[in-house]
């Protein structure tokens, strides 16, 4: 296997008022604001015509990670594999949040539903496009033989 | 804006029948294997009770992006910004895919609706949660102040 290791530079910045991780559903209902770097101005064209788009960012502020931990960090719930889980203390620390787009002005996209930190970097942003994202659409384009037993 | 470049290693590679790029159907309704790297075997327990599961991966064989660019390389769609598409020619070429869960056997895991080519270095898995990934989701839970005004 090649696992050489990949750079990436970030596109942009979050800006939002949680500078400390809180309740996951009192920051996704809050405004956030994803400003991009000016030279990437062109490239947001039209991205006003999707309501939802995919953020994926940079979680700046996780620290290690294990293999197996409580979903939600619920010791209630069994612990689980990590990639199981969408905690954010991964190998590779990315964040992938789909969010509604309020308003475009400029270079800066103000959202909501976006559970980043203050000062995330943004690594892209991908239209959702209900065809390619939601599995319902994803299975309506699959060949029927390759349906697993119980579906 | 703290523009600095991050750094991930790939958790492991995609196996699949594809060495150049083909009609993305065709590649999504075939199946591909993701082959973990084996330090992160554990990390996976659980995976099965997902039906989906995102692939964030590298798009390894890009090369180079255009800030505007037509949606699906259809020159009948007028150009737009990048961002607004889901070309993988991109700044940062990070692929994102919801897959269907076939199969999990030690380390490889068995998918359909992938359109990575074979050898890309996957980046992340995280489990597909309707509350939180499905737009109809994240409405759901949000404060009803913040709908826009044509919602």
């Amino acid at each position: 296997m090649n696992l050489e290791p990949v750079t990436f530079t970030p596109i942009g910045v979050v800006h939002c008022d949680f500078g400390e991780p809180e309740d996951p559903k009192t920051m996704r209902n809050s405004l956030s604001t994803l400003e991009i770097d000016e030279r990437y101005l062109e490239a947001l064209q039209g991205i006003e015509r999707y309501r939802h788009v995919f953020v994926i960012y940079y979680i700046h502020r996780a620290l290690g990670y294990d293999l197996l931990v409580h979903p939600m960090g619920d010791e209630s719930i069994p612990k689980r594999g990590l990639f199981a889980t969408r905690s954010p203390r991964r190998p590779n620390p990315i964040g992938l949040t789909v969010v509604e787009v309020l308003n475009v002005e400029g270079r800066k996209i103000t959202v909501t539903g976006l559970d980043a930190l203050d000062g995330s970097p943004i690594l892209d942003i991908k239209p959702y496009e209900e065809h390619f994202d939601s599995p319902g659409g994803v299975e309506a384009e699959r060949d029927p033989s390759y349906k697993p037993k119980d579906g």
